[in-house]
């Protein structure tokens, strides 16, 4: 039996447990020798729980256990998870992670410790929960130039935004709902101001150069800014509002970033509401695919995380391929981008506004008559951004088009 | 260098020269011993094509090669692709196919001969074309009881049922465009009448139960009597109508079937136009996720085949986990299962077909006012048929909901 333990028995954890325990006869099928957890670290005990007894506060304990193969860190944060997972590595104990924080800063150093202990540092849990995105990345897309990667990565900005456009709210009234229902944190700034869905894209960046994508040098925009106003000329338009993390080859620069964007209510990632994440990959040869589902929770997070343990019990003393090397990508510059923008501005500025942007378009929006909206022609980045400022207290607002 | 031959130089073989060829930077980062075609198996000669030297007509000159290590059977049928399949296995040399009908027929028993002289018999492409849907089944839901598979699998059919939604038009008009744009075949009965999909979700339903789920025992219903009428029912009632897959674990019994069905326009898969496939999965953790792209083509399917080459590269003397037995499922009596169903029936019917489905609900469509529409609460198939049938030449039409 494949030996386990489980690092941090909070949410992601404890269903790691549970996952294992539930569906122990469908593992088995895949993994004949079994999988069980021997122990869990948490800093807490857990009196009356089934596992109590598993429960350890010491990782020594379980670092100087040989029997312990593979080590599930749901723990979160970079601190001690980092310290434990390349302890745990240098002795050749497999790491499967949840922690996508840890493996966008310290992903292909951990890797390239796993490699040279010949065990394995899995992360699919790390990017779109339980979706399937890093395995088929890895092991699936291995006769394709992927050339881009959209995606909706996290799911508590998902369903704002999915609830601003159905009721008509504004956002600050829609978070304090979502806070309410557990579907925000009590500090949402990483959710809302997009950090976490800039540290998916900086690992999924990654595993498309094969080189190191920092996510704090990747342009990142939250959705605080966007107003029920936008999500009417939205709406009249056809379009949906999504905060995109965005990666693309161009040449030898990649491009990054994290931004709420338009996109044409026919585009496949239109359709993905309240929770739901999903990853948009663009290949030379397959062109479009898209990986749908619960981009969070508890069990679809757990589940991915003890596929990991499942590969990591199939290639035992074996590395399983995951291109991603220390060398720095190249990122391209947002500003020297192009793209289509929406503008939202006073009624007094149309003649300003079209003089601006030439080769736009004006649309207007039912029920809408101190504003109006217009689409830009295609620009770039710097460019759009001047002129935009320049128009001072007269443009409302502004979101990017896909 | 890992050294390949491909059967068949038609749309799909010369599709895996080509990506071979295209990429061989880029898989050749993910098997550094680099992957390169030594044959090209076909009975006609291909004077001035770059490959015209590669090309043999006799099989014997590939399976007595043994710097030869991977089989790319791309010819399709069952006669000649079978028997060349299990002599390269017998030889250890794996193969990779798209040859639905091949794996729907004898996946298990080629798959028992790949495992007992250690090589692989693997099928990505048979499915959804390029969409990565097999190794997602076999190696990242490794966790979950897959209870649940629904799959658009065949583009000719969506390609038809999209174009009926969007125009009004007949499936007899929509087919002779699909013919003359190439999109169908000129005998088009494996695409319209459901067997090409049937064959798809006979392969998905095997993996999910890991039994044999014989195609030609799975309940199996064509597009071919839908109407534009149906069609305007559907919209109005603000729902798709898509040609289905559908295998669900029913206790110890699988439900498999092929049908038309009327699904919500916000599920995920009513959005699924064109020429695209997806498939649809729930298991028992994860929940629902789905794969999307494009089902067919050249060069998507040649892309999965040569991701099963890769596959094949990075396992050699390993065999991949599928699991697969010959031992049939026993398939649910498609009689016995439940659901609602759509009506449409002369409005001199309203009183005897409201009799006949109590419980159920009358729907109007604008502009339609020889008939009307119907939808039955929740029952038995066979009490729907036997209903439905006593209503003779009043009811036109009826439509499975999801």
């Amino acid at each position: 039996m494949i030996k386990v333990a489980v690092l941090g028995y909070g949410t992601v954890g404890s269903g790691v447990v549970e996952v294992i325990e539930t569906n122990r006869e469908f593992i088995e099928r895949r993994t004949p020798e079994g999988i069980g957890v021997k122990y869990i670290l948490d800093l807490r005990d857990f009196p009356g729980d089934p596992f109590e007894s598993k429960v350890v506060h010491d990782f020594n304990v379980i670092l100087n256990d040989d029997e312990v193969a593979v080590v599930c860190e749901t723990m979160g944060g970079v601190g001690p998870a980092y310290q434990f997972t390349k302890q745990a590595l240098e002795r050749g104990k497999s790491v499967c992670t949840s922690n996508k924080e840890l493996v966008a800063k310290h992903g292909p150093e951990l890797l390239e410790i796993a490699r040279s202990h010949r065990c394995n540092y899995l992360f699919e849990a790390s990017v779109g929960g339980g979706i399937p995105i890093i395995r088929p990345l890895n092991s699936s897309l291995t006769a394709e130039r992927v050339e881009e990667i959209t995606g909706i990565l996290n799911g508590t900005t998902n369903y704002i935004l999915t609830k601003m456009a159905a009721e008509g709210a504004d956002f600050g009234e829609v978070l304090k709902e979502a806070q309410e229902k557990g579907y925000a944190e009590r500090n949402p700034e990483a959710d809302v101001e997009g950090h976490d869905a800039c540290r998916k894209i900086a690992i999924l960046a990654s595993l498309m150069t094969g080189k190191y994508v920092d996510s704090e040098k990747v342009f990142t925009e939250g959705i605080t800014k966007i107003t029920s106003a936008d999500f009417a000329y939205a709406e009249a338009a056809g379009y949906s509002v999504k905060l995109l993390g965005r990666a693309k080859v161009l040449g030898d620069e990649t491009l990054a970033m994290v931004a709420p964007f338009l996109i044409p209510g026919e585009h496949p990632l239109a359709t993905v509401r309240d929770v739901f994440n999903a990853v948009y990959v663009t290949g030379n040869m397959l062109g479009d695919s898209m990986y749908y589902g619960r981009g969070a929770g508890k069990l679809p997070t757990a589940s991915a995380v003890v596929s990991d343990v499942v590969d990591c019990a199939r290639h035992q003393g074996k590395v399983i391929t995951c291109l991603w090397d220390k060398e720095e990508a190249r990122l391209a510059d947002v500003d020297e981008s192009s793209r289509a923008f929406f503008v939202r501005a006073k009624v007094c500025a149309r003649e300003r506004v079209a003089a601006a942007f030439p080769g736009g378009r004006m649309f207007e929006a039912p029920g809408r008559e101190e504003d109006f909206g217009y689409f830009t022609a295609e620009m770039k980045e710097r460019e759009f951004r001047e002129k935009y400022e320049a128009l001072g207290g007269d443009v409302l607002g502004r979101i990017r088009l896909v």
